[in-house]
């Protein structure tokens, strides 16, 4: 413990997303949690609310006084609803700590648009223009040891984002022709007591949910905009699927023909993928053939991606998958910390996934 | 059972298929098994393969002989491989007994698509013209009293077809911007025992499968041409989800504008719908604003319907979802008996899906 | 509809024991819901929180006047938590209508017996001596259309006792020591929104919980201590399994030697359970070797049993499935009203167990 | 990597519990796998057919040529059928490499208790007296660097005995009333294509199966035997649970009264829990009152033990989980493989568990 210099504090410790911060960070070699936050819990033993870090997390969980921690901790991750930290965010509290914000309050750049997809007014926009949206294989440039403030993507907007950025940016497919359907596991949906989230109401089912509405959209389409360099439009349709982790992006996109009206080649396409992705750590570009499983991604930070050009039609079928708690949240934040502090971007991130 | 007059045999009774064509015909108050046949367990038990019909079913597995079969049965269903049938249809077979067939031997009318996709040769072609595409909501009026040979529709293509159909035969969809993207429970991968559908392959997980060149595309394809009136080429993309029973089609097409450019409403769709299955007993158009859960459907002869609109990207996402083992399988081959006997298309049908 | 003769009324009909009422009633050929009581839900479409009941139930969920209720309906059935019936059950409510209780009021004759347990004062125990306990197999003879009131055995309780019965009556077992080790599906918890029950708690994990403290341990050795003709106290463990539906019990016991010290052969505790449930409809003794599955009941009413006998041990393992929806709540308080209304006491229970 | 000392050869590495060595040891600073055996897939990458693996590992498996491997490494994991290692052990290869074994070749001392329960002849008997029983909590100080031949315990036996050990050591059960209810994930299983594994088969159900003949019995009975100092019979009931790792064993015995007729306390089975497993870092005695669940220890080596006292019946119930392919197979294959090389015993071992 006592080489270890990043000290870490969690509000909203107690979500399956700020569990996962914890379990990542137990393994992380730079890092200490010194603040378990979560409004819920306070008092209580944080290893009594999540039974898997019994004898290895003796601290109680504490409320979420932000001056406070700033004061005491390095970076701060919020693992909050929206809202929370928009509600709260001061120059004050910048200027003593870093923090890496997993929900939707800094995502976007319009505060407009938050507010039209959301439903509530953001408290402190002023900070927009700062904040650094933290989808590291693509933003890395932006994440350094100057960042104060990083907005970590969502779940679904890493997966498709990343799944269909280099085709958009090398202008071999249509992005308004873009049709994004995802199936997420159900850690995606949180540990609040919901009747729809209990076991046999997701058990046996799929569902689509959020159609045409869901939040995620806006967020997806920002990127593949500043990639397009033109706005972009898109279908976005979420899924639940009774496992618990786990994202799978299956997306639709007209390809566009080169001068002679030829369709892209796959070695084209993979070349594309290759050119941004063929040093990254995390993303895992597939054999020929081969189609993402979430199964494959479980527990770790890795992003698995697969394509296939179907000649009839004239598009391509994109696909990605990663796990909802790691790439899609807390790994991803985790990554954004060490970038942060200027560390290896994948310490504590090099564990293999979990199978079966 | 005195009073029971169909006598049924059934090819391929131990897969799923063929175990619930017995679960309801146990229930079908005109219907009589006589013959459950099997290679794999010739002269065992139908009840020791399948437990749950322990005491409810006496017979022992039979082999094929459909000569001999069709001099004791009214109906048979062969519910096996695809060429099985094929190969050893006659005219004399045809002439003593009906045939319910949920193989895809006779679903396409062009033997060089069916070769082209499913890599053999067809043996009988001969019969293509003949045999009556089974999907009774819209092909009802040819499956009668003097039909001979049902070609009993896939799952898949059952749960797609019938949730774009009257949006394609009304033209308010432009056909080929269709994009199926279909999700199924694991049960429609058949008992066959192969690693990939071991319980710790397929459970939390999820992926996509035989894209671009699934089977049930061309056959999917077909009706669409026909409602159409033109070729329609679309994308079919199938996924395997942690569940025993259901299919659920999220699909995606381009509003067709009207005359001014106006886009079709949520009343006008509903209207289309409503027009082809206002009466149907085993469709259910949900109301505005639910989407279908395989859930609700489980067990059940139903199909549930629902559609949102999005005004943003003038698309229409359409959502059907069925259980695969009875609409999408047994229960679809029921209702074409039915119809082929002159019964209540309902008969035997009429159980409430099962949840939780 | 016009001959169905028994009109019925749900006191807790949205949750997932009163739904399941609904589904078998649906198919009962006597009975007609009148009354979805449900406070929860008052006003709302039964199928709107049922969504598998779409187009089959028209009707809203209405509040939970016994007294209007009681003059309209012939029977009715509470499904609703523990000390509801005995806090409102009235002599001028039993005189009106009949009511098979699903809940643990009128379950024990001992009043103490149930306030220690269940840490609840019991409001009308003077109808205790009335009440019948409705274990079909066991105590039909008390079920006749005289009965005014009937207390529906629990889940785990059915599935423990008709496990056992026998082999205590029979004296083959030393009834002290037996233990009880029962695995339970998630719908045994009910529809209420907690946390411990929401999918991603349940699914990929097993636990006990109640240890030595389940309420139903009374239950489970009330009519053991009736058969044996002493007292017997026993260890009962239930599970939470993450499955939607099925109740295995795994239970062990002492066998008692014969006159010279020889246990009791595989034949004679055969002819044990073949004396009491020989002709039993709902109980299947399965074959030699052959061990329950859940699967193999789901969805039905039956009760499937299995023994092996440890020679080296000198005990027996009994091991019993059922679904603790059908036998072990809806189907045995159906059961529980045909024999109220001289009905054959499988009408409307037949319907073969679902698999897969 | 440059650091690495031990060169591991896994035989059998494409099973689920090679593959999980794998995991482990990718993460292990001090181990390299030098040789993926796996006679089904030999020349295949192993990433082929552990997608989990891509980029990860480069190597394509190799047969098992254990001569050739042993002059390459100093330590091999056989991960293989029953009687595959006693069939090609010889002395030779043990002075060349150490062995860890995850058979059950040579757990028992006795090789006609060996051939009686797994219906096979023993090939190599003569090694018996050497190997060690690698169950480290309890058997550590004869697992050292001097040690050639370790018998890796199996699941359910590891889980069994740690659970019950203290107890019957400090004489404070009978252990001749042991009753133990064991529930298995499935991966214990394996990856065999067999029609019982399948996922529609398992999915939604659970059952006991092997009961009073499974092969674990012996080796559970055999450590209680030493503790107890005379021989102990018990019985052992496996059962299958829809889900993939974790094993829960819920054990029953009779407490042994003290001089005065008074049972022991909470607090003395407690100190004898401590007394034994206090300082064991794998070990985890749960606070009083909280049951063990699969889901807090999966994908990590610990072992999750709690027990609650039964006045009424005079027994008491053991509750331990552990993840079936770490504790109970690679973990402790790994542990073991520590301590024959004089490492830290957790080295590589420290992830917490993965949860939800």
């Amino acid at each position: 413990m006592e080489n270890r210099q990043i000290r870490v504090g969690i509000i909203g410790a107690t979500g399956y997303a700020g569990s996962e911060i914890v379990r990542l960070l137990l393994g992380h070699p730079q890092a200490q949690i010194i603040w378990y936050g979560s409004r819920s819990y306070i008092d209580q033993k944080f290893a009594s609310v999540y039974g898997n870090f019994f004898k290895l997390v003796e601290d109680v969980c504490r409320d979420d006084r932000l001056e406070e921690l700033a004061k005491e901790a390095d970076v701060i991750f919020t693992a909050t609803p929206q809202g929370f930290l928009a509600g709260v965010l001061t120059e004050d509290l910048l200027r003593q700590v870093k923090i890496v914000d997993l929900s939707a309050d800094f995502r976007l750049k319009d505060v407009s648009v938050y507010e039209a997809w959301y439903k509530i007014e953001h408290k402190s926009p002023e900070f927009l223009p700062e904040a650094v949206y933290g989808l590291c294989e693509i933003n890395r440039g932006q994440i350094t040891p100057d960042t104060r403030l990083v907005a970590n993507p969502g779940c679904y907007t890493t997966c498709s984002i990343l799944t269909a950025y280099p085709l958009v940016r090398e202008g071999l497919i249509d992005p308004n022709t873009l049709i994004v359907d995802a199936k997420s596991g159900t850690s995606g949906a949180g540990r609040g007591a919901k009747v729809p989230n209990l076991f046999c109401e997701v058990n046996e089912s799929i569902k689509a949910y959020g159609v045409a509405t869901h939040r995620h959209t806006p967020e997806i389409e920002e990127q593949p905009t500043y990639a397009a360099g033109r706005e972009v439009t898109i279908n976005f349709t979420p899924h639940l699927v009774p496992m618990n982790r786990g994202i799978l992006v299956t997306a639709y996109a007209s390809l566009v023909p080169g001068p002679e009206g030829k369709l892209p080649s796959y070695e084209e396409i993979r070349a594309a993928y290759e050119k941004y992705y063929g040093k990254e750590f995390f993303i895992r570009l597939l054999d020929r053939g081969v189609c993402p499983e979430t199964r494959f991604v479980e527990g770790s930070n890795f992003v698995d991606i697969g394509f296939v050009i179907d000649e009839r039609t004239k598009r391509v079928i994109l696909m990605g998958a990663l796990d909802n708690l790691v790439k899609g949240a807390a790994g991803q934040a985790v990554q954004n910390m060490n970038l942060l502090f200027g560390l290896p971007e994948n310490t504590g991130l090099c564990m293999p996934p979990v199978f079966p």
